[in-house]
């Protein structure tokens, strides 16, 4: 076992590690926490939706102990779905997947997975909520699988620093062993679809049943659109497939295509 | 997999779990985030030598979260030689063994032999040093191995509560065998539609299109009914899934439900 090179896990623009997404962060402590742990990892992609304090933060980047200061820029959106626009693969990290049916996995499966896809060109994300209420449905609904931490089940709160270095750790050791080959995956990495491209498929549905009358009950939309993206985003679709998908709802809504 | 029974890790006087001694810790706060990373990962035998600050510590019980109140009273000693008397397998986690021939762990492969050693009935502790200094070499010199985390050569420095967190996780997710735990998957096996239920959605989706003149040219039945069958299928449906698909397509081509 010789590892990654690593001084390509910092210098390198083109690195491609998983990154980071806090979605309402509220104390910029933790954000530098979770920077530190993040480094420590080789971790270089922090993105934050929302941070309730603002950003920059001081108080962020002295808790980084140097971190942000070696990291490219953080990246600011309003959003989680724009913060991950871009990628292929998501982990919602979250004690509690609720009313939706994702693969669970813990923080070292978890790992093994994305650094699949990773290895099959994919970009990928950990999702992170905020330090009490951790994330919302709607952002669990997003990603493709759920991460759980196996922990004492009388204590299993981590705060948001902690959380972050478990899911990085178990990458850092899991890209330090070269040795496995990745299995094959269903498709070329280009080929599938970004989550920008499923929202836009997810929107457009949504949009033509509203027009049909779907959701006459209140709830029933939400209920809806997690169910829909949950069983398609499991698959990640490839762009053909997701245009097939467009011709399926246009040829039942009566469309010319 | 049963792994240890967990209920055991909170309330048994008798575990026997690896102790955490924490060495000329400094600041009350690092010793509480120990502990709570510790009571995280089902450890309750905290051990201090000469805390700078003294014990007890209102900044270590505030930020234990809860964790000092429920474990057994910390004990504190004056030689890192009496904390470990009672021990017969001791790993010191240090970046650096000097001078001294030790085998080196990770802390995967450390939490494995200390598992083992446990098994095999021995009481066993992982030393750490203080803040900024780590261990000093006779600390060293009174340990069977040396602990070293693998991270980033470029950012390795740990606080003393992610240091301890990491060798604790790693204990504990051995101590749960997660290497032999099934797959995840996304739901209850009993949940996931059989073959038959989703041929009975693929067809009448097929019958609908047929209606609506989806497969003008030939061939495009064929291709139709693979992309179909592989984009939802890869996703392993549930019944409730396959039912809203159904909903989804009565909406579309306009009939009650």
């Amino acid at each position: 076992m010789t590892g990654t090179n690593i001084d390509d896990l910092n210098v390198s623009q083109d690195y491609q590690g998983p990154a980071i997404v806090l979605v309402n962060a509220q104390m910029g402590e933790n954000i530098g926490a979770a920077a530190r742990a993040m480094l420590n990892c080789g971790l270089n992609d922090l993105r934050l939706v929302n941070p309730r304090d603002g950003w920059p933060s001081d108080k962020a980047v002295k808790m980084s102990s140097g971190a942000l200061n070696r990291m490219p820029p953080v990246r600011v959106f309003t959003t989680t779905e724009e913060a991950v626009a871009d990628c292929q693969f998501v982990l919602a990290t979250t004690a509690r997947p609720r009313d939706m049916f994702k693969p669970v996995y813990n923080a070292r499966s978890g790992a093994e997975s994305m650094y699949q896809s990773i290895q099959n060109g994919q970009r990928c994300a950990y999702l992170f909520g905020a330090e009490r209420t951790g994330l919302e449905n709607d952002d669990v609904a997003l990603a493709h699988g759920v991460l759980t931490v196996p922990l004492n089940p009388g204590f299993s709160s981590l705060n948001l620093g902690q959380g972050v270095l478990l899911a990085a750790y178990e990458w850092y050791q899991k890209s330090l062993d070269i040795d496995n080959a990745p299995p094959p995956s269903h498709a070329e990495a280009k080929d599938i679809a970004s989550i920008e491209t499923a929202e836009i498929f997810y929107n457009r549905l949504e949009d033509e049943l509203e027009k049909h009358n779907f959701f006459r009950s209140e709830g029933k939309e939400t209920s809806m659109r997690r169910i829909i993206r949950s069983l398609i985003g499991r698959a990640q679709p490839t762009n053909q497939e997701l245009q097939t998908l467009h011709g399926v709802v246009s040829a039942l809504i009566g469309n010319k295509m």
